[in-house]
């Protein structure tokens, strides 16, 4: 086991009918901005709820807050922070108006020249504008974990943020809210989630039982949901556990001690930025190719994964994790999710070299040994043509 | 799944030589009262670690909590935290020291009349003063929660005391100093903690997929490294997740969610009481009585422990939870562990009538549906003998 320092001190209230308890965690006397997106919570009730356990706060709202949140937007948010002197954020929303509040929250206290370099510069906010978060689609995590990926379409750009000061205060998962999501965002929200834990899973092994073993039971636990979410989203047992796995699947707990992959994730967010497919249908199309190319290096853990998540139990060391591939790759399409990038473009040729040139151009290395370079994306890029 | 909230602010530095960074975690202006034990670690080099890492800061050292922390010697170390304006407060022991420190804590900002009324009345403490700990011996998950039980002797009362202002500010975790603990207590540790889970996972079920799964995890983990803790503490592989799994039992997380039990630990607390038997050691008692007892009603979850964790395959429901039983009073014997009150006294009769009279003058019902009753107690007590 790696050495690591963990700290989450994110509120979470969950379970049924707890949008009301928000009027118990924002002080009396702050200035609210709501933050929300397309406006869907005004369809499906969840606005209401909010507005109701408000009533007794000072609240300016802030709408339109797109998938992919976009630095545009935010700085016309940034903008009324500034001229109304808000005093605490509420993200009313997914992953992307969560993302985008933290972004706020940074921006808010930040006093160099512009938000921007926040972003460019990497800088970790420490002590951000106090916000909360009321979930509205399980997917991302980002309700209880202090990072955030903003988008700037003026440049092209998608980059990383976060620091010990963008936790949220709080977060109020109540699972009911599944009821109102598509099926096909709910189908990108059990695969982003499912993803996001082989990327901390799928790696050289240093001996860290607990954590394989709880990075398992969230795997083990979306399989089994999975299904059952999409057939009935009235199910209270199967949402309830789809919820919470998708938070800890990426809450800081099951990364601490093992090294972390993340390869798929960057490969992933390249075929958004040229497609504009679904972020988590590119980790779909980019994980089974990524897994045979780096065959070798993973299969240990992949036969692992194949005996405890999909209970493969004959066969050697190879196929078992071949085995195991094939039925990783299986259960998204069963999910709905194509796994070729062929299913979603007529135009994926020059995709494989296009990511490599970005890749070389940003100098990067991938992977849990940072031993991946950009041919080897390109070699698995192609894979998944 | 039942609704909850879930906050855990600690800090938790984990692995290797990380004594040493105490002197990050520490306000360098405050005055520091260094509680510890009985001196063990003046013997195995954790106190000179601990030291070097506060060269720089203003400390004033308190030893001698006993294991079981007294109230009359706490209260000795409370007038130190007075008479010399402690102003932060760290504990370097086991659960005993942290415990004792978490109720100075508590007691350093009370301003009742007298201090034992916190664990009298139930007073819950939002805020204390900030304490940090470096852990000697895992076993109780003191490190990463927010509860205590302190003993007065006086009185012959064990009482327990929380709030969320009890969490530690900072725990430091090397495995490292497994090395130097005695046999006898790493068996006690191994104990501690697989009942801490066991007493929140042996329940009727509420469909928390995720939260059984993690329960199992960290019982297979210790299943899976305990012979070789014992075998060899310079293990460092298993003293890790040894170590990591100690705490996961018992920082809240296994609990939300789902009904807890915890009457295998009040009926152990009298066996302590009455025979001074180690705090562990009346788990491995009263466990298998418990569940033999209340057969009917955990048989379901019982039947999956023993599925999961102990890999019984063969057999009816009633069948695999027997069996399960077993192996789990197997597992504490392999650890030197003896399962029978009257291996640890002769003077066993009239222990179970003691035990009714003095639920019945509490008027406790226990259990996970409060339907436990003295005369309850009583029959699981004797069986135990």
């Amino acid at each position: 086991m790696n050495n690591f320092d963990f700290k989450n001190p994110t509120k979470i209230i969950f379970g049924k009918d707890t949008i009301k308890n928000i009027k118990e965690e924002i002080p009396a006397d702050a200035k609210v901005l709501l933050l929300y997106g397309g406006g869907s919570i005004k369809k499906n009730g969840i606005y209401e709820q909010v507005k109701t356990a408000l009533a007794n706060v000072d609240v300016i709202e802030f709408g339109g807050i797109p998938a992919n949140p976009e630095y545009a937007t935010l700085m016309d948010a940034l903008k009324v922070i500034k001229d109304e002197k808000i005093t605490y954020l509420l993200a009313v929303g997914g992953g992307s108006v969560i993302d985008g509040t933290k972004f706020l929250s940074a921006a808010a206290v930040y006093d160099g020249d512009t938000p921007w370099d926040i972003l460019t510069k990497n800088i970790r906010t420490e002590k951000g504008m106090p916000f909360g978060t009321v979930l509205t689609l399980p997917a991302t995590g980002s309700e209880m974990n202090s990072g955030a990926v903003i988008t700037r379409e003026e440049t092209k750009e998608k980059l990383a943020m976060g620091g010990p000061g963008l936790f949220p205060v709080f977060s109020i998962l109540d699972p009911q809210v599944i009821t109102s999501i598509p099926q096909r965002q709910l189908a990108n929200g059990l695969t982003d989630a499912f993803t996001h834990v082989l990327e901390q899973y799928m790696t050289y092994s240093v001996g860290a039982l607990l954590q394989d073993r709880f990075a398992e039971s969230i795997l083990q636990t979306l399989v089994e949901v999975a299904p059952k979410v999409l057939k009935d989203p009235t199910d209270y047992q199967a949402a309830s556990n789809f919820m919470w796995s998708c938070t800890m699947a990426l809450n800081g707990l099951i990364q601490k001690g093992v090294p972390g992959d993340w390869a798929i994730h960057m490969m992933g967010h390249e075929l958004t930025a040229l497609f504009g497919i679904d972020h988590a249908r590119t980790l779909a199309v980019i994980t089974p190719s990524h897994y045979k190319y780096n065959f070798e290096a993973k299969k240990e853990k992949l036969a692992q994964y194949g005996e405890r998540v999909w209970n493969i139990t004959e066969g050697s060391i190879d196929d078992k994790a071949y085995e195991a591939i094939a039925k990783t790759e299986a259960f998204f399409q069963e999910l709905g999710i194509d796994t070729k990038l062929s299913d979603y473009t007529d135009n994926f040729e020059g995709t494989a070299e296009e990511v490599e040139k970005r890749f070389t151009e940003r100098g990067w290395k991938l992977g849990e040994r940072q031993a991946l370079l950009p041919e080897d994306a390109k070699k698995i890029v192609r894979m998944a043509y």
